[in-house]
């Protein structure tokens, strides 16, 4: 009996599913508006020892009058309930009904229902829910529909409005209002606790997130939360980064939930006067998205560095992918170009990819680049390029193009008399920090990445049917890629040099421009060569101590096949912060430094943030590199699988994509995949000819083989690992 | 006693305003911002019958965070009380101070004083109340500080941040938000009830403005209110254009008041199921300006045009000057620019005049002319360039002029290969109100307009220190209006024609661009003869129907002398209105129309506006054109009269300037002149030399006289009134 219940149940559930799917409305706004208005709110929880800390860069502002309509053809008349946030009207057919209807009657036949809302604090958005006239992301929108009348009451035929599909983060509940959307939180108990002065030191066991809950708060007087990503930290009342000052005076208990939710593992409750509490325990808040990729393998250390990378990138990962959680909580281009990646190889959640672009790019007019770095508008695009390449949604290229198209017109505004970008006022040149980097004269990595970005305008040119765009951009990149080999290729030093000054090459070499040249694929292979010679593996230049460049700097040493002095160098700098007590990943890590040194920075004995996005790379770097998962058509239509266990006994996982996993077991006698998605590829070395039941083996060089992966199908291949791994 | 007592208390009181002007604070914010967030508050009140119905251009937004700074140097500490309207930071010297201060002290000595606001839903503002310390229009303000730091702390130092001095509407009491800004009201009650079906019609007697009270509500069922410019309309309650549904279940009587203000003359409300009421009054809504400008004259239907013009122009100068009070209330370019001229004549309100230009205008980018209309975009410059001649005031064209700017490069960018205007997707081009008007091909109206707009660009231009810019758009001017008169000018028909199709001149004439070729001062004398002869007095030409249009017909004909005239015409057409029981001037009269035809119009029995800002010219041609009073040098410093009878015995009036107002009388024997300001040139015609003790006259042409005017002087001049007046 029991199992013919689950039957009915599962069977009943799929009924409703499938009812639900028939009327799946969802919330819907001005494309990029929701996104915008969010990051806001966001951005501006930033606080430094209780002072407000917002950006200093433009916030822009949804568009507070808008117009959404439709057009539907029924088979019978239909009732409709509307929910709008914002003062409203409703049309049939362009005509008005009196008031705010909550509910109206459109008769059968072919109709446009037409909805204008008003809302300057939140984003006008309309949630529309018949049994087939539904909002969702078919609807057209507009910030001006330039409907006059003639004097005669004729609606003007020639308006020349812009429409654009709405935009919606799929908020399905018709009650809940957009500007409503909070993150989920569920109550974490404090690890330990002890005494501390006039109060407690409560310990969360490790880097975490959230909103402290004071129970059975009472007395007169005041109470003082510190709160510490270390223990030092939380101690050092006068330096800590934040805190919370609550004025109290309550005679009966009562339990308290401070207003803002933070960044700590540990958290110093001092009281004052007759101020008491019986506890404090937090409400840890979390994004709700779902850890889809996976790494295993045979070296413990890596499986603890691929675990706290994930966490430490789930931290950061909020309504956007911000920087860190302790301090900035912004919405940093660089940061999040990133993050998009280490995504594509975790939860592969594109909605988080798109509302962070959203948010980064604000509105019209550009007065600035994006976080007022020349670097960032460039990672911009480059996430843009990324984003279709991994997911393969050209509606989104389409929808954000005008924006890309406002932002490169700014930059190409900003070039000098030959053609370079150097400094102007108003840039901020970041690259890294870095002791005594040069931000004179034209520095070829910011060369490098407008070529690269004008390339990714090409791109998307095509994607939004602007031939004339595609041909110009194609045009400017070749130019630049040429003008960049023509001043900075230095056949001496075999590298790319940093800058040039007054109109002249320094000789100056750094790594930047050299390590992204590698996997932009800018180089000869002879020119490859030259590079990992002497300036990747070239302890004379200047050294990376960022886990930011880190990140690029592993990714081209990956690329060109060092696995395995990149998993020494992994193990290394990121098992060096596991061996100094890190429960997340570090802003900067210098093995050089020690004790409370490493909780230092921007002048401050507690200003690094010990959670920082980009310190979770090697979630990127064992996916993209290691198992070795790349889409090779948008979308993983079709895509490679070049495993490389760099030294490891084995390895497995899981890689995400836009319809299921790709996964990859990889020892060296065996290799196991299967593929819920696309035609992949998958390519090793083997002494011999694989022995591959059900699959065709062929050979594409000397002992390097290749093999179609078809989806749904399970893949069994032993093969002899040869002397330089596979 | 008496009089000591009233001494002393004016002492006190005189003691009183010095120490108040001592701390004089207002609430400031970024400039134009409030301006932009009021404007949309107004323009999304209009509703139609009970439908919400805003504007079909694009709104823009305040900027929502916003960092203002001032330097100081005190010669003690001092206290000083902050007020701010949304989420805030303050830093003394770049040092942040923990929390929401209220009050913070400022030690002795040099200090940059900082706070830093972030509001969404409001325009983020602040007052700052110290003894010396206080907030005003001195104080800078940005939207982007740029003010990163680097891995050091130390703050960037060449941020190339754009400051700008922050606006304010000279809002002094701290205790009253920006936000919280509402026009003042006063009771009315009505003249005159009568019984009405199941209910009451309430005359107030005269067109008015306000918020409906209901006495004594009681019942269950709904009140319904409709309102009437006229009493057909009140009691058309399926056809009346504005009206309010309330749906009431009230045991105990209550007073309730309408959340709109509304237009209305007549209010017919009406009861069903048990509700009644037991009265209704009015709340009158009005802007405080003061009535500085006054007209008197021998002829009392005169006298009675200028004051219901007056009362009209009142009634629809707002938060904003608007169109019209029943219908849009919505901040039109070509309509406020008129109320500016009829403001510089009667109210001389110059902030409604910069608060209007700022809300037409809104943010970048542009992406429309304004209200959509291409003739709307010119007007807005000639408003800005009519405010400096008025005012003088040469820090709002510095403000406004990036504004300035890219509203041209918008237009600059719409030409055609020719270098003209034509319509494109988005442009309405409207010109007038009037039927059969050809908007096809290059309209010489635009091209005219355009011209007088780049000029405005080129004064501007210099106003704002920006000398490339001066030079390119006088070049632009220039070159534009030579082809004007290449392409449009007729030596046949003496006239310019209405435009170009297709690459060849019609020789279709309208009144247009002739009439401002008139006070635009474009034609040749010869030329000026021509268009007076044969298009101005020409009934062939196509009659001008609105008052809109009336207005620069008429300033034409006044321009050129015809002021017996204009007063004809004027008393013929506003006095046409007043004979068919007008309490305020209409938005359109057609004399041949009858009856209820008056009150119709956008293919609605009572659509037409009944109080129409365009309606009420005759306060501007009565002080510019009879008074002759005008300025010749900005905001008065040196200033003409001419007065100009037109067939009047004798007239008198006032004319208000930026420092005091120019009094004259004049019959045709004498002449009283006294001013508070500036320079005036006084010209008349005499049959012998005027007699003006104190004072010297100068002949400068045959039986014309100059009398130079010095402000504080009383002057009496006697004349012999020649026989083609003045």
């Amino acid at each position: 009996m029991k199992h013919r219940i689950c039957l009915f149940l599962a069977l009943a559930a799929s009924l409703f599913v499938d009812q639900a799917q028939a009327q799946k409305a969802s919330w819907i706004w001005y494309p990029g508006d929701f996104d915008i208005y969010m990051s806001n709110v966001m951005q501006n929880r930033r606080t430094e020892r209780g002072s407000f800390f917002p950006v200093f860069w433009k916030m822009d502002s949804h568009y507070v009058l808008v117009d959404f309509h439709k057009e539907f053809t029924l088979t019978e008349p239909e009732e409709v309930k509307l929910y709008v946030e914002g003062t409203y009207n409703v049309k049939i057919d362009g005509q008005a009904i009196s008031g705010f209807p909550k509910t109206i009657k459109i008769p059968a036949g072919k109709h446009k229902l037409s909805l204008k809302v008003y809302n300057q604090a939140q984003v006008p958005a309309i949630f529309v829910q018949g049994k087939t006239v539904i909002s969702d992301e078919t609807w057209l929108s507009t910030f001006e529909d330039k409907e006059w009348i003639d004097a005669s009451g004729k609606t003007s035929d020639k308006s020349g409005t812009t429409f654009v599909s709405a935009g919606s983060w799929h908020f399905t509940d018709p009650l809940i209002a957009p500007s409503a959307f909070k993150l989920p939180v569920t109550p974490h108990a404090a690890t330990k606790i002890e005494k501390a002065n006039q109060g407690t030191l409560s310990d969360f066991g490790k880097e975490t997130f959230g909103f402290i809950k004071v129970h059975g708060l009472r007395g007169k007087g005041r109470m003082s939360i510190y709160y510490g990503e270390s223990r030092e930290e939380a101690l050092s009342t006068d330096k800590c980064e934040t805190l919370d000052y609550l004025d109290i005076d309550l005679s009966a208990k009562k339990d308290s939930i401070m207003p803002l939710s933070k960044a700590f593992r540990y958290v110093n409750a001092q009281y004052e006067g007759s101020v008491a509490a019986d506890s404090i325990s937090m409400l840890y808040e979390y994004a709700p998205v779902t850890e889809k990729g996976s790494f295993k393998s045979s070296d413990k250390e890596l499986n603890k560095i691929y675990d706290v990378a994930k966490y430490t990138f789930h931290l950061n990962t909020r309504e956007f992918f911000i920087d860190g959680i302790k301090r900035d909580r912004w919405v940093w281009s660089g940061d999040a170009y990133q993050s998009y990646l280490m995504n594509y190889y975790s939860f592969f959640d594109a909605e988080t990819v798109k509302r962070t672009l959203w948010a980064q790019r604000g509105k019209d007019p550009v007065t600035a680049h994006i976080n007022t770095i020349m670097d960032y508008s460039f990672y911009w695009f480059l996430g843009i390029y990324d984003y279709y390449k991994f997911t393969g949604d050209q509606k989104f290229v389409q929808d954000i193009y005008p924006r890309m198209q406002s932002l490169m017109t700014y930059i190409d505004g900003r070039k000098n008399k030959d053609g370079l970008l150097e400094w102007m006022p108003g840039d901020w040149i970041f690259i890294d920090w870095a002791d005594k980097l040069s931000k004179e004269g034209e520095v070829s990595f910011e060369q490098l990445l407008y070529a690269r970005s004008l390339e990714t305008m090409s791109l998307c040119a095509k994607l939004a049917n602007d031939a004339d765009g595609a041909a110009k951009y194609d045009q400017q990149a070749t130019t630049l890629k040429k003008k960049l080999f023509d001043l900075y290729w230095n056949a001496n030093k075999q590298a790319l040099v940093h800058s040039r000054i007054a109109g002249k090459p320094t000789d100056n070499v750094t790594r930047y421009a050299n390590m992204f040249g590698i996997f932009f694929d800018y180089f000869t292979a002879d020119q490859k060569l030259g590079v990992k010679k002497n300036v990747l593996l070239n302890d004379n230049v200047a050294k990376i101590t960022t886990p930011y460049m880190r990140f690029y700097e592993l990714e081209a040493l990956c690329a060109m096949g060092e696995q395995s002095y990149v998993l020494k160098e992994m193990k290394s700098y990121w098992g060096g912060m596991l061996k100094l007590g890190a429960t997340s990943f570090w802003e900067e890590y210098n093995p050089d430094k020690k004790g409370t040194e490493h909780l230092a920075m921007y002048g401050r004995p507690f200003g690094k943030s010990l959670c920082h996005a980009w310190g979770a790379s090697p979630i990127y770097l064992l996916g993209r590199y290691y198992l070795g998962v790349q889409p090779t058509k948008p979308g993983y239509k079709t895509y490679a699988i070049e495993p490389n266990l760099g030294g490891l006994a084995w390895m497995e996982g899981k890689v995400p994509t836009p319809n299921g996993d790709i996964e990859v077991y990889c020892s060296n006698k065996e290799i196991k995949v299967k593929s819920a998605v696309g035609m992949g590829t998958l390519k090793l070395k083997s002494k011999s000819k694989p022995n591959a039941p059900g699959a065709v083996v062929t050979e594409i060089g000397k002992g390097v083989y290749e093999i179609k992966i078809e989806k749904g199908k399970e893949y069994k291949i032993k093969y002899t690992y040869g002397p330089h791994g596979l």
